[in-house]
């Protein structure tokens, strides 16, 4: 009665509150409340807007729960039907008395840079009561997210393969052309992602022309594409969950001779970058490795942001590639490479793509050329 | 350069933040760090994806920040022309600094329902460092935003005359007929919205037909209308920020009596509910006003939620109307009025509105005939 995507991902909910479980074990705690909506998807495939998952340490599956209130009584029994469910308004408070019940003094983690503050103090009043002890703790799913697995790549590969045909039909159709406004090519460009399927778009679609290109995350206006502009595109789509993220900027009309030195620029940076992708690689090298190029063309100051960030259930999610991030990257990671010279009141260049990172190299799921295209 | 309606704001930040001022002043603190991004964009104008506020006590907005990333730099100087900026990916650490700095010893309230545990950790770490002290306050913003301005009014209008239009569209082409699916209608709906010119919908569409309507909130899927069915539809958009929110269950052909019943019993408790929408109404009785209706009927246990929710720069957000609620209703509130009976297996019924409550009564700003229309 879901779409089958949902469905196809089953199997592998209980894998990964197993793996949860190994990973809060380490932390010396009994269990863990994961309040967080989207940890809750991963773990449980619940995608309702208010619920909780309670996972104990250790490798009895049977004892894991969930929790939601009375909306989604019969979408929490469809999606996540391996799990009792507990049904309450406030999910955290219901699994912290379950926990409490079902070991008394057990110590339980919840998720400190979700819960927040005033929530926390709620919970730790009834932890007291209820004889439980409470303790924070950071990213726990957060970090197994990093890792795709293989049905994961799929549908990341699927909602790329969305944003390809969308764009690929604006420009054959003479849809990016001057005359037309920003917002007129974005949201052409959205519902041709939803004719395609998506489920959603992944993030407010950026079109941005001439002097706008130089905002890095500028909002579609009225103003019209004109000749001699560089047009900048960012966007994404959802599918089944999984997002996409590619940028490509174009030309409108033969390039100035400061649009090609740019673009090619990037270009170059921008496959610096990629090739950078390999199993292992500390973050930050990553990111130096497409910043120097940048930086010794004599653009680094108007290149403002970091190379990338990992895309799964989240467009932005961990891993942070930047020159400040610490940590290698894994294998199974699927992660944006996106740098860009913006130069205020002229124009801007950024070129992105999704890429998952494997022992072989790393795959470009988006898959538009990335050439300088004069429309 | 951004859009018109977007700009329409600006008068308006600086009087809200010295509503603020006022409302913190009562809380004996000095200043306020506001960091959900909702709460900032109302205060500012701001809408890009990181950024927070420093709002003062007292009349002196001149020394009100804004903090935000590389990123905005453009997008910040054009929004919230009228506040110095900070720029610093950690914008609240970045204003405790600034506010330490011009006050010593400043007591600086944090939003506690925002802040997450962690976060709130390393804020009261740095506040002891720069000689501050740090207090949880909650819902300070929130509390201001239940009442709208005018023009908060005419955006919530125009995106309710948006939604009314783009069903209506639907029904004109006969889009919801048997044949098609959830998804199909959800989608072709979306569309319309977009070309009448929404920056995006409000939440995934619910497009529910047969036994799915008894689902409160239901995802589309490919299951396909049929003669007979219910199909409720519970949809919005957003414009220049703000939400419409509107339900219509219609038939599918010929009502069966049992249909006919649970719609009539909906759409009285509807209109008792609206009826109930009296500035200074306790919430808890607006609620009752429609609840007693379904449950003299003998259908309450298959009214499964709350009355509604106030509507605005979100989907939901103060004032909940519920069994539960406290508080009283205030002269300027935007909010639902949904009630609905879900027969599982079967089929449901909600009839949802938004309106605005005014001294001379409330107006619904949603305006589609609310009596059961046969397709």
């Amino acid at each position: 009665m879901f779409n089958n995507a949902d469905m196809h991902f089953s199997t592998n909910h209980g894998a990964r509150r197993a793996r949860l479980a190994a990973e809060i074990e380490a932390s010396d705690v009994d269990a863990i409340i994961v309040s967080d909506l989207t940890n809750l998807r991963y773990l449980t495939g619940f995608t309702g807007s208010n619920g909780a998952a309670l996972v104990w340490a250790g490798s009895d599956r049977d004892r894991d729960r969930i929790s939601t209130d009375g909306r989604y009584i019969t979408q929490v029994g469809e999606q996540a039907a391996d799990l009792r469910a507990e049904i309450n308004r406030d999910c955290p408070s219901a699994l912290l008395r379950v926990a409490a019940a079902e070991q008394p003094g057990a110590r339980v983690a919840i998720e400190g840079h979700v819960v927040t503050v005033s929530d926390y103090s709620r919970l730790a009043e009834l932890a007291g009561e209820v004889g439980a002890a409470l303790t924070p703790v950071t990213d726990a799913v957060e970090r197994l997210r990093i890792v795709k697995d293989a049905d994961e790549v799929d549908l990341i590969t699927s909602a790329c393969r969305v944003g390809d045909a969308a764009l690929a039909a604006l420009i054959d159709r003479g849809a990016i052309t001057p005359g037309r406004t920003e917002r007129q090519v974005a949201r052409e460009l959205e519902w041709e992602m939803f004719a395609l399927g998506a489920d959603a778009i992944a993030f407010e679609t950026i079109v941005a022309a001439g002097a706008m290109s130089a905002i890095p995350h500028h909002r579609p206006t009225d103003v019209v594409l004109r000749a001699g502009d560089l047009v900048k595109i960012d966007f994404g789509c959802v599918w089944s969950g999984y997002h996409s993220d590619m940028t490509r900027t174009f030309v409108l009309g033969e390039p100035q001779a400061w649009q090609t030195e740019i673009f090619d620029i990037v270009l170059t940076a921008q496959q610096a970058g990629r090739d950078a992708l390999t199993v292992g690689a500390e973050l930050a090298d990553i990111d130096a490795a497409a910043r120097r190029i940048i930086t010794d063309a004599g653009y680094g100051e108007y290149y403002v942001h970091g190379l990338g960030h990992g895309v799964g259930l989240q467009i932005h999610e961990a891993p942070g590639i930047g020159a400040a991030a610490s940590g290698t990257l894994p294998d199974g990671a699927t992660v944006t490479v996106e740098p860009g010279i913006y130069l205020p009141g002229r124009g801007g260049v950024r070129i992105e793509d999704t890429l998952v990172v494997t022992d072989a190299g790393p795959t470009s799921l988006t898959t538009t050329s990335r050439a300088l295209r004069v429309l």
